[in-house]
């Protein structure tokens, strides 16, 4: 495997970067985890967005157009021969002089790390073993005055020490704000469905409204069932008739149980599952596949238009 | 210049970290900045303590033990013939297999990154060129329940937010927790002197109590200043007789201003300074070197007994 490091592809194993560098020393880094279908990475100019508006609130002006940062993905796939990958862009603030004070002058250090994943599309594996046994978490979420949520940097140690709570089976921790509302995953969107429809947590607590959070939602509207965004308790959760968590590489994956109460999949997460891969399939492998399952997504014809 | 990196010793320009090192990753690393005088390590075995503390924080089980890591130090001052330095010690949780979750069986990345420092002691030159201008922060301190501040890590973009904040010529940031009770500065530890005595915020708020502090607060008590940790509004600091920042290169550091108000340093800060380096030269230098202005440092003797 080969890695795109500071404009230069190296072999994995001598993908370094300056232990002076800030990404090192302080977490100094925007970064998007995105998965390539095909060749091509899903909703990746969303991703150069998002990278684009952590820059904003970090003041790192890295200087690198889209095009550039696009470039250098597309290397990295191509010269491992990847079509399904996973893909993740870190930008840092480089090496400056000086210590903790970000200067303006910015040489960035690029880094694109890769590895290859299933397909995805219709009739796809996915790319977790099992449903998610979710856990809340002691451990909460920074409010947004401390630490930008919707930032998607290199300090992960909150993540980390809600994932090190993990007791049993559970392998997602489920992170509440200040407040105790549920925010999200450690590493992923929440979302629930109960009578009234699908609920996420409103992106006005501190989460990071990931993509795949934003494609789901345009899915389920375009299906007609009413999506909720708003400030919920745990325990609205651990009633839920359906929980799954969303990312860019486990797609939506069906939540087993909440704090050990069943839960499991069902209808509507069997369905936008089936959107989703419908989705993936039309615009990364041509739409050839049909669906195992027609369904509703039979019915469906042109581009779903996710935020 | 040479660092230690990963149980070698190589120079500065090759001194480099996996990219896939969680250090990097996701700032997932323990470290303390540290302060050599003539060949030996500020409270060296304080900064172990806190390292040992934010590894326990972290749940990363490196393995090595404080005389390994103390070695690391003195072959990194040796090789570059170095007594009088900076010293910043870094352990991270390695590369893993997997993603978020961390594993409990850890392959550290221990680095030691070294830089020339004045020599220390009685009649020494400060670090800092001049008085710090402080300015209070819209970002606030994440609460102990989502980071545990006392943990001394490589996610340190709260600091740098607050610091992208400063204007004119403010260079140290003032940050407060969510109730608005000042915590510290970006990288150091605030006091101020009023009528009552000598203040400092109680390591009750989320701040990281320094070391520096720790002995300074040693110092004062040994001079029969009251020394009062509690909560204080930010117009308290500005009203103050006196202030002054601690961390471990800048020793104590008056304040010029604080939000454009005018301060200064006065006797409290130039005594405990006066302390701090007489202090410093015995421990470090022999204690040959008599004080400029004996004042009350004449008067005293004995080894202070910081915390």
């Amino acid at each position: 495997m080969q890695y795109h490091v500071d404009g230069d592809l190296v072999p994995a194993e001598s993908a370094t970067v300056s232990v002076r560098d800030r990404g090192f020393q302080y977490g100094d880094a925007a970064f998007e985890t995105m998965r390539a279908y095909g060749g091509s990475v899903f909703e990746l100019d969303a991703h150069l967005d998002r990278l684009a508006a952590t820059c904003d609130e970090l003041s790192l002006d890295h200087g690198l157009t889209d095009d550039d940062l696009r470039g250098r993905i597309e290397e990295t796939l191509a010269v491992n021969d990847l079509g399904d990958a996973y893909v993740k862009l870190s930008v840092t603030r480089g090496s400056q002089p000086g210590t903790l004070t970000a200067s303006p002058e910015v040489d960035p250090t690029v880094v694109v790390v890769v590895k290859p994943l299933p397909r995805g599309g219709v009739g796809s594996e996915s790319v977790w073993d099992a449903p998610a046994v979710l856990q809340t978490a002691k451990t909460r979420k920074p409010p947004s005055n401390t630490l930008p949520p919707a930032a998607k940097t290199h300090n992960y140690l909150n993540g980390i020490l809600a994932r090190n709570e993990l007791v049993d089976e559970s392998d997602e921790a489920l992170l509440r704000d200040s407040d105790g509302f549920v925010a999200e995953g450690a590493a992923s969107n929440l979302f629930f469905v109960d009578d009234s429809g699908l609920h996420t947590p409103t992106a006005e607590l501190p989460l990071l409204p990931g993509i795949t959070r934003s494609v789901v939602i345009e899915l389920a509207r375009e299906e007609s069932i009413p999506v909720l965004q708003g400030r919920y308790e745990p325990s609205e959760v651990r009633e839920a008739d359906e929980v799954f968590l969303t990312n860019t590489t486990w797609e939506l994956r069906p939540v087993a149980t909440v704090d050990g109460i069943d839960i499991g999949g069902g209808p509507v997460t069997a369905l936008l599952r089936r959107r989703f891969d419908a989705l993936v399939e039309r615009r990364h492998y041509g739409g050839e596949r049909l669906p195992t399952d027609a369904g509703r997504d039979g019915e469906h014809s042109g581009d779903a238009a996710p935020e």
